[in-house]
């Protein structure tokens, strides 16, 4: 279990420390990446040194985030992770530094309180947690930390379309525009921006996509012949998750992306039918109640049972 | 030329009159319905004898928007239109109303004037207009209103996304979900149901898509044919237009929707790279910066030729 902190708390301890390494999530997305880069920006404002740390590489889409200048030639000597609700999501980069992570900082409920110290307040976007933390660091919010925290808030709310969204969320994106925020090309860059390769799979994906329970659950499969003739990138099939779901009718949408090793990684989508997360908890996975995801072992079709019948069990009514 | 009203002034004349026509333009979106369903509801409160007055049938999607009870079995003594840059846009109703149009209330910038009185303010959506103008007549905005005026900014902004969007949008939103706006239901109705029949219409879309200037120009048709055969309803077919200005490169998105006459309807999409109203100006039609349309004369080669000049003419470094 972790120490609960207040935002002055959590504050008062990143006053205290340096020489902070930042931890995201794997596959990171607009959340962990605005949290992470808006908080290293206002550290290093404090003279800190604070580096930012991620298994997997940060997609080029976010290239107009900036995390401030600083050197991160230096080993961390003391970790807070942002958005990362379990160690296991911090990949490669659980082996080194899962066991000693001081502060977490997130917005998941179902935080595994893997750290010493957690602030955790289940706003719509973890980047609100940070937004409010920044003006206690003693940092004014500029306007390249503005732009990340409202990258993470406008894509972990669909901008602004997911049921997470509330006045509060439309408050801080009004405040956080006021600070210049370039807010339409980083919608464009985000949500409006298809390249012909996702153009291409997002035909495929139509072509097969399937449906079981009266068309309530609706299943998009990518394999990697389809990634690989189209040459769609991995950050781009994040794109095509929220087809499913889309479908009028449609309680369930699974989208099924074969990785490389030839297993499926599971994107699962509900409307307010379906609790998305106790579907995935069931496959060994978790999130929130709209959107879960789960890495289950075995093939397409026993990916498929498997989930079918964790449908069936977390929501009966849907057979019926 | 209209004599140019303050909201105040506006709100005066509204109070003086009764038994008030409402008009919304042709083929209604979110932003002419939400504008005048609030308004009607809000005149209603007051005690006022309103009505809502359009060519075309609302789609059956605004269903969740209430104008408030009152009796509709009269004929208006007094006329305003909300969201109507020209009478043209009336269709059916310019012949009976486009000439004694008192009060209009809009907020394109290209208004006509055709009206006695205006009130314009080039805001994100004509509903913000009205958001502002309900208080003045001494109606509290209730979540009826709240709903409808969410939908006008909504829709109009492309849920936040279209540059248009500033932080007195998002503020606003706030407030309106602050009355308990049921946004996300809302948001799922608006921009992510796609109905089997759309899905099918996307794909056919996909498989036709043809680009032109470099691929700066993305041309999506839908014909009737495609329309019949896969049962896509007008309002539906709406929801294909941003497609084609999403595809990465793309400076202007052209569709090409062809009417039961034959002809073609167009609309225009375009970034930051060009301006759509310019462009649709030179074939007769008009809109925004960003979105515009036209109503051309001719068979789909005709048409296409028509628009790939007025690009090449309004855009010359399109073809470089």
């Amino acid at each position: 279990m972790s120490e609960r902190l207040t935002l002055q708390q959590t504050a008062d301890l990143l006053l205290a420390q340096n020489d902070i390494g930042i931890l995201m999530h794997r596959f990171p997305d607009g959340d962990t990446i605005g949290s992470a880069y808006a908080l290293c920006r206002a550290l290093r404002a404090r003279g800190k040194r604070a580096k930012l740390l991620c298994c997997d590489p940060i997609p080029d889409k976010y290239s107009y985030l900036h995390p401030g200048e600083g050197a991160d030639d230096f080993e961390p000597a003391w970790l807070c992770a942002v958005d990362v609700a379990t160690p296991t999501l911090l990949g490669s980069l659980q082996e080194p530094y899962g066991h000693r992570i001081a502060l977490c900082i997130d917005h998941h409920a179902t935080n595994a309180e893997y750290a010493d110290y957690l602030l955790l307040d289940d706003l719509a976007a973890n980047a609100m947690n940070i937004a409010r933390l920044i003006p206690l660091l003693g940092v004014e919010i500029d306007q390249q930390m503005a732009e990340s925290l409202y990258t993470g808030i406008a894509t972990d709310t669909g901008c602004f379309r997911f049921p997470n969204t509330t006045a509060d969320t439309f408050r801080m994106a009004g405040d956080l525009v006021e600070y210049g925020v370039r807010s339409s090309m980083i919608n464009r860059l985000m949500f409006e921006t298809k390249s012909r390769a996702l153009i291409e799979l997002e035909r495929e994906a139509l072509d097969g996509i399937e449906f079981a329970f009266h068309d309530r659950v609706a299943v998009v499969t990518i394999t990697r012949d389809m990634i690989e003739s189209t040459g769609a990138g991995d950050d781009e099939i994040e794109g095509l998750i929220p087809l499913s779901r889309q479908i009028e009718g449609v309680w369930v949408g699974l989208t099924l992306r074969q990785k490389p090793s030839g297993n499926y990684k599971v994107s699962v989508r509900t409307g307010t039918e379906a609790d998305a997360s106790a579907i995935c908890a069931v496959l060994g996975g978790g999130g929130h109640m709209r959107a879960a995801g789960c890495d289950p072992e075995g093939n397409r079709e026993e990916v498929l049972h498997q989930l079918l019948t964790a449908i069936a069990e977390i929501v009966p009514e849907i057979s019926y």
